[in-house]
């Protein structure tokens, strides 16, 4: 499908009466909204406008109705699938300005955010309030755009992912009209989970405008630790265990030796380069102390040597911002190379196998790929860095991302653990979920969004 | 909307055919499958057919499709809003012969069972394993009506709801067809969330064949204990505090004094007849240990004075079986009697304006109305007993339900917490959610199931 220009210029003419200097077309701004930080190529949309409020996201998708033009959210820009690559051009409703965190209810442990609010953001303001918001992706994502993508991250194997932490959305349907999902009970069984049904709906059945989060009390004490293993099959093994003990872990990550060599240069810090675990524990000064004991009694079983743990809040935010920058470090591995990041997720009984295999395939590879994973979930990335003008390495990373995902996928396991299916999953959702699952995904597509405006070319 | 007795008389030849005698239209099978726990009129189906399959369930489906008729998928029958209720008539699918668990994964924590499975017999299989269930609504429901109706229990405010704690549903669509909505990673953003689509649907979206489940480890040490209170706002005032402190409570129970007096005499237990709790803490020897001080400290802060716990195994089964005999033990207040449960949630911040003012209007009425609540999710239930053939009765406990759940809806909760929406909740959904909202539900109704044969006349 393409707009036609008159219909574009007819849009933008309304478009501009309504936002001003918030509706724009010039081309760096335009480009600027084509492209998140995935290796899709980039297509900028026709337009951009830069909302407000709710009422004005309403106006704006209003407009492009009756043009019948495609309707993009835009966000942090840190999709990892194209999610946001206007490939059929129109209009890109960039979020940003709605930045404001309207209410904390303490007592009620939630709060409620607009969608350009961005994670650290978020916890820098609940700080003073003992409260935090625990999802959080590697990038500073908007809290919007991670409940479009259900996105999750480091604390997911304790607190759950951005489905598990939403208690209620405000949502502008593909006609404009408002809608509000739930209110703020802990729970509900009135009617469809249409909450449930917008998280991961990636902007194709309407814009998120508001969220209602849960929130956690801050816990009485936290420790983190390192430990290095002879071998990445010890590390995983010792996961397993520790999840299948029950031992109420807040962050479990695993880095191969490729991965801890980038992070060390990239990040000054000088750990062993082999396969090594970022540990995290929450709970009371004596839960802490039990646990980290019993994961480090684990991991000695396992032949590691030197679990380091440390409870001084600089550590451990520097062990943190070090993981969180596991991507960038990886480009950061070859001057003027791209990123290309792998996401599936297995049962943990198959993490191993899965691990394992993968790697042997890059160990034949002449591609360069650091493996991190959220292993208590069973979810791990390769980072693929390559030169994105080099035809032979995209079809070499495209060919492990292949072989990769139908060995996920033969261990009942997901193409996506939680970067969403954008463009770049669409051709695995069929094997994964079947014709007729992914038939009824089509159905609510085409019942929720006749026209089919809101960010055509994705997920179906 | 009804059936011709001819179109009815065809199906059931066809359904004779595939299923011999596991097809009945006896009057008292028909009558047993009319009506489920609650004080909704009973609407017994015109055909009632045992599946013992995903396959069968299908072939019925398809010739329930072809004739037009109401499907009702039928499990213990425990609802409590006239779920399975065949307004329209048609043909109640009883499920309770799909009764296998047939696959346990230690490693992965999870479990694959079919819809008919028992959730005491769930956890009397997995002992051995060291594994178990925590979704307890008080009935011995099936697993599949648990996930029609978004259920939970009294360990939801540790372990979630349903929602929470399923992988995957198997599912068979108002066509025939058979769906599967995921594999057994433990989290996915593969497109729409199909699972929690279904779970809460009531089956007005399809029949769900089949389950995959998280399973915990039994916890090292669990210890219960009960306080009882000098009034019910200072228990209130513990469960709050308690949960904001971010101790992880496993239990956490409200009775009042009328209930306290029912369980006394149903189950023979002696408690002070005062408002008590009913807890339960899940971890380490330490950890049960540190908790149960923790909040022992809390209830004296509240003027509790006789604060008993116990580790011991006999003792907490004796205790939790008659708190899930509350509704069995209210009804026995008053002989011959029926009982009508009613299942506000509000923001814990509300609770405690919510249960006072509920009070008062019990207070001034004439029906008797125990109190029981999972309060650390703010979800209580009052049970009113009474005499369904006595008009005035019934007239004082809608008007009673009717005011607790405009007053749960003021304060930003829900009129349903876990029972589910059924015939008896379809009127308040509107002013909960609102017309869009609701609209969007009938959307999805009617793209879903176009000719509205799915358990109709229920949610929407």
């Amino acid at each position: 499908m393409s707009v036609s220009a008159n219909v574009i210029e007819n849009a933008r003419l309304e478009l501009d009466e309504l936002l001003g200097d918030r509706c724009s077309t010039a081309q760096s701004v335009r480009d600027q909204h084509g492209k998140d930080e995935s290796w899709h190529i980039a297509c900028p949309p026709d337009i951009v406008c830069f909302a407000q409020n709710t009422a004005e996201v309403s106006e704006i998708v209003k407009i492009c109705a009756k043009y019948k033009l495609p309707v993009i959210p835009f966000g942090g820009g840190t999709s990892l699938e194209g999610h946001i690559n206007a490939v059929e051009g129109g209009v890109s409703v960039d979020l940003n300005q709605m930045n404001e965190i309207t209410a904390v209810n303490r007592e009620d442990l939630d709060c409620v955010v607009q969608p350009g609010v961005r994670r650290k953001q978020l916890n820098e303001f609940l700080r003073d309030t003992g409260l935090f918001f625990p999802i959080d992706p590697g990038a500073d994502a908007t809290i919007g755009g991670m409940a479009s993508t259900r996105a999750s991250g480091t604390n997911a194997v304790r607190y759950g992912t951005m489905k598990d932490n939403i208690l209620s959305l405000t949502v502008v349907l593909p006609n404009g009209e408002i809608i509000k999902t739930g209110g703020r009970a802990k729970k509900s069984s009135a009617g469809y989970d249409l909450t449930r049904l917008y998280i991961g709906s990636e902007g194709t059945l309407g814009i998120i405008t508001e969220i209602t989060l849960k929130l956690y009390g801050i816990p009485e004490a936290i420790a983190a630790a390192t430990v290095s293993f002879p071998d990445i099959e010890s590390a995983i093994q010792s996961v397993i265990l520790t999840i299948q003990s029950g031992i109420p872990i807040a962050r479990i990550e695993l880095l191969d030796d490729v991965q801890v060599d980038a992070i060390n240069k990239y990040s000054g810090l000088d750990l062993p380069v082999q396969a090594t675990l970022f540990l995290e524990f929450h709970g009371s000064e004596n839960s802490v102390q039990e646990q980290s004991e019993m994961v480090d009694g684990i991991c000695q079983d396992f032949g590691a040597k030197d679990f380091k743990w440390t409870t001084q809040a600089e550590d451990r935010t520097r062990l943190w911002q070090a993981r969180h920058d596991a991507a960038y470090a990886a480009k950061a591995l070859r001057v003027g190379a791209s990123m290309w990041a792998t996401d599936v997720c297995v049962p943990i009984s198959r993490l191993s196998d899965c691990i394992m295999q993968t790697k042997e395939d890059l160990d034949k590879s002449y591609l360069i790929a650091p493996l991190v994973g959220h292993v208590g979930d069973g979810n791990f990335h390769l980072a693929f860095v390559l030169d994105m003008d080099n035809p032979n390495e995209m079809a070499e990373a495209e060919r492990l991302n292949s072989r990769l995902i139908e060995r996920a996928l033969s261990m009942d396991g997901t193409c996506t653990g939680e970067h969403g299916v954008g463009l770049g999953k669409k051709k695995y959702l069929k094997s994964e979920l079947g014709e007729g699952a992914v038939g009824v995904m089509a159905t609510l597509k085409a019942a929720l969004d006749p026209d089919n405006i809101m960010n055509p070319g994705k997920i179906i």
